[in-house]
């Protein structure tokens, strides 16, 4: 083994005013390009470095793909849409290293931070996230459905903003009915939520609504779900959709 | 009123390598910089440029002062630490939008995220938020300890890894170590913990430890807390700190 070099690489959301420049530095110091095709896309193809483009569904595979061409020596950068390491690539190379060749763990690994979707959403909706909040990933297949709901739960408990990733699947397309009925149950109707799709990205879209009357199945895999505390509010405003605020200090009209 | 602006704007944990081309190019472009004075310190001197710096204490009244002075007409950014959006200015703001002028309403406002203390930190330390996880702020002043017990009640409930930001405080020392006995109450000693300081800066430093062993005196204002999940484990490595990983399946081993 020689020294390779592993970057797992935070893109942002998308456009180029969020990739750091770290992350920059990292894709045009690669020798390979490991990620999810549609991330590929994103990045400018240049001269002598190998792409190696996979579906969505392998994360694992990936990234023990991406280790082990870091052991032969390659200088790999390993990529991720938003933050690597909120559930992202970070972890699934770290199980694999974990799981893997003792020699792996002498890598030289960096985890590049980009700027995640929920950090997008709250900032096009206003400061939704001024105060404690949660975030819970709904992908089918990494947990099962009684801990969602123990958190969930929890989290209503709490009264913690909640940010939902992830909230759609092919494969199990109730989980985020079954969530949202859930939270009716135990906040109040008037709770502000925001369906945030694909900020910074052409086909961004936003919808504002109230727990009550939210409509679920317009989350698709794209989209960050936020759903308010007792204190999260919308402060209207002419010529634009209302600010989402919840305030930094909680309790002060109580 | 004139067409002025007001940008909040994230400067990182640091380091320019995590400052985003969005937020180098509204520091660039403003007439006025407004922050807290070892924030401003961070920015190049522009020439032609104004800076209004203050102490953290007041950032209602900093907040309040952008506004005013956008709302005169200048091109204003108010810069945060980490990302605006989580327990910064980008909150303050709103607050005070929302108890001003109503004309303060027609603002042109954006929000530019920036990678928060928690991101660098993970990024530093491995991937301890690959699954889900919640961020409570222990700053004095902003929320009663009987809402903050509550929350690590339900994020232990929850099993949730947490995050702990502002873990000192002058006026509240003990709220720290309180929280640490709570937790050592309801979650196993062997939990792994980590204090991350300063990531990314000169005085930069890490311990890693056990829920059981953690010293929580050690923990200051730039120290950023993780308290690990019932998944969160440690991955030993030769020549280096072991990682910190939160595997993306829960209940995998049950």
């Amino acid at each position: 083994m020689t020294g390779g070099s592993l970057a797992i690489v935070g893109l942002g959301p998308g456009p180029a005013k969020w990739l750091a420049p770290e992350a920059s530095a990292a894709l045009e110091a690669a020798s390979d390009i490991v990620g999810y095709q549609p991330y590929l896309d994103r990045i400018p193809q240049r001269p002598g470095q190998q792409r190696h483009g996979s579906d969505n569904r392998v994360e694992i595979r990936r990234a023990r793909d991406a280790v082990a061409m870091a052991a032969q020596g390659g200088r790999v950068a390993v990529v991720s849409g938003g933050d690597p390491g909120v559930f992202a690539m970070a972890a699934a190379v770290f199980e694999a290293i974990e799981a893997g060749e003792p020699a792996w763990r002498a890598l030289d690994i960096t985890v590049v931070p980009g700027i995640s979707a929920m950090q997008a959403a709250a900032a096009r909706l206003g400061a939704p996230l001024g105060h404690d909040f949660c975030a819970i990933s709904l992908s089918d297949n990494l947990k099962p459905w009684d801990i969602v709901q123990r958190r969930l739960r929890a989290a209503a408990e709490a009264d913690f903003v909640i940010a939902l990733f992830n909230p759609a699947s092919k494969a199990r397309p109730e989980t985020i009915h079954l969530a949202f009925k859930l939270l009716r149950g135990c906040k109040a109707a008037t709770t502000p939520v925001a369906f945030a799709r694909a900020i910074g990205r052409e086909d961004e879209r936003i919808v504002l609504i109230t727990l009550g009357d939210a409509e679920p199945s317009i989350a698709d895999m794209s989209t960050l779900v936020l759903i308010g505390s007792s204190e999260t509010r919308f402060i209207e405003r002419p010529g634009g959709p209302p600010w989402l605020l919840t305030p930094r200090t909680y309790g002060a009209g109580r």
